[in-house]
């Protein structure tokens, strides 16, 4: 179950700034994709993150499920002000603790979407969660792209109408030994001249580590290999290395984490076996990374370990502005949601002018597997 | 006066990679651009920057001119290891104040240049000086992004020898109501097949406050008018309007900062006018700025208002790497210097999700100006 506008032809983001927006809960499509996908997000979310956090998380993020959930659980028309195509949002201080933020807001700009934001929590920095269904025309830009990786689109009239969702996620947590965590799966569907639809699922799960920790990165790989196991032998040594290619940060030579899988343009073998193997890499995120929260999250630091976290996050926001091909796309994409599209940014970062640590140290060790990804099971 | 590498053979970034690098003082050439581009970086360096410095910052200050100039000075040969392509440099710490880092470097991939960096001073978070001269051959990206913006470029077996040179500074205080800096001024050559040589000038000076202090802005402003009107009464209000168009966040419906002038591909009236004008320009950058700095650097300030500057920063971190020209030309150009072309970077910054000022708020009234430029002097 998920919900949309009422009005779903008044959606662009010029539409009737100020006007006031009804929604209401409704099934968006009947199709076994689209309640799964919200079942995924579903599993995620009330999944078993908060075991993770302690008492007042734990309290933060039933807040925010309830949030999330409470209009299409009450089945009641909720109102939300809507401003320059929905970029405001209710902000909740103090929610559960005293010093969390959490944020959360409904996307109004060509289409529906729910963005939720715990920002100073105690465990994490910032984390963030965006469930979206977007639908329309693909953008010259967007087609041609898509074109140059080899599909053949015949648009009717010059227009090729698109139906597009996705969750997504990324937490920074505050502790340098808990590593970064990213996931996103996405399916994507395109109406050709004739009728006829191509679609196609992409996504992937990775980590980023301040400090590396070889049995953290040997478990979140082996979780990520059985997920893929399950339907293809061949698929996680595939879906590594494009995730390692894929995360590369081009002009440092490093890749952004010690990667995961990453992939895009599956359409084979079939709709439904696909979509059974998204499914079990989304239920993967969960068994990959909280047993990685819960042995770090009390682990002393010290302020350099703390500083060099804070330069990883710069690296991370070099690969998420200059390379990711989501954030590109979204940037120069007119009446896209800019705050959903940046959350995966973190709260804070920093940049030293040629900051090279020491032969033999920690973080050598950690750039060494960024410059050179190693295989962590076989 | 200026100094090369004895061996300008060797200079390309791959080529004998721990190899020990003899640099003797010479200059490069004779032309009045490439000796008097020197002076400027020492007009604005000896100039009349440590005035609005503490003590240590200035011996800070005088530390860093020395180790500039000390090989054109002494006018001896200079050992430098170097290492892919010159990455490697001297790290100075507690140069002055046991807090500060002062980094120098010189870059050797593909021409000459030095690098400067204050990192942790007492008036400036991060402040760094790029002096570069360039030559080799236009990539094809190059010569198709200048061909974009109207040159008729003839190439010579497919090649076109360009020569380039340029000063440029970003400043960003701690103080939060000291405005971040930025100036650049840089000259380019490109020779086509028939011998005929294409140059011209380009360059900027802009400030971004954390907050608007409108007597600063219109003393910024009018020192730049004063500098360009003395050359033709048209320079300021179109460079002004073009450095408001040039440094603008697309994807925020925002400024970077309050602006000052920006111009480029400048090539008339004559290069010896043009070349007046620019040494105007470079000559206001110290009466622009330091006044501003040495008036605010001792306010005092709020976290509240520090957190503020951290979210401007941010701000600085996405026009860089998603917009700016010299940025992303860098970053796509193999064997380019990074940690140079990444100096302009904040030491320190932030992003929170779906921050918005309270209206009539001190932080809503800056962001009014970068939504909607003001002119400061008429």
């Amino acid at each position: 179950m998920f919900y949309r506008y009422k009005d779903s032809t008044a959606l662009s983001p010029k539409a009737a700034p100020g006007k006031v927006w009804h929604l209401s809960a409704a099934s968006i499509d009947a199709s076994p994709c689209h309640s799964t996908l919200t079942q995924w997000s579903a599993q995620i979310q009330t999944g078993r993150l908060w075991d993770a956090c302690t008492l007042s998380q734990q309290s933060m993020w039933m807040g925010f499920l309830a949030h999330m959930y409470e209009p299409a659980v009450s089945g009641k028309g909720r109102k939300v002000r809507g401003r320059r195509g929905g970029d405001h949002g209710y902000r909740h201080r103090g929610f559960g603790h005293p010093s969390v933020t959490l944020t959360w807001s409904l996307a109004l700009a060509g289409g529906g979407g729910i963005s939720c934001v715990l920002q100073d929590g105690e465990v994490f920095e910032k984390a963030g969660v965006n469930v979206s269904v977007v639908s329309g025309f693909l953008s010259e830009e967007a087609a041609r792209q898509m074109r140059s990786r080899g599909k053949s689109l015949k648009a009717k009239d010059g227009k090729l109408p698109f139906c597009a969702m996705g969750v997504s996620s990324v937490i920074h947590p505050k502790n340098p030994h808990v590593p970064t965590m990213h996931f996103n799966y996405r399916y994507f569907e395109i109406e050709e001249a004739d009728g006829t639809k191509q679609w196609w699922f992409g996504g992937g799960t990775d980590l980023t580590p301040t400090y590396l920790n070889e049995e953290d990165a040997v478990h979140f790989h082996k979780t990520l290999k059985e997920a893929c196991d399950k339907h293809d032998l061949k698929l996680y040594p595939k879906y590594k290395k494009w995730c390692d290619d894929y995360f590369y940060i081009k002009h440092r030579g490093e890749r952004r984490g010690i990667g995961g899988i990453f992939f895009d343009d599956v359409d084979s073998p079939s709709k439904e076996e696909v979509f059974q193997f998204v499914k079990s890499c989304a239920k993967a995120v969960v068994p990959c990374y909280i047993p990685i929260v819960k042995k770090h999250c009390h682990d002393s630091f010290t302020p350099e370990e703390k500083l060099w976290q804070q330069l990883r996050r710069g690296r991370y926001v070099e690969f998420n502005l200059v390379y990711d091909r989501g954030t590109k796309f979204g940037l120069l994409t007119p009446g896209s949601r800019i705050e959903s599209i940046l959350m995966s940014l973190p709260l804070t970062a920093r940049w030293e002018y040629m900051h090279n640590p020491p032969e033999s140290s920690k973080e050598a060790e950690m750039l060494e597997v960024l410059r050179n990804p190693k295989d962590w099971v076989h």
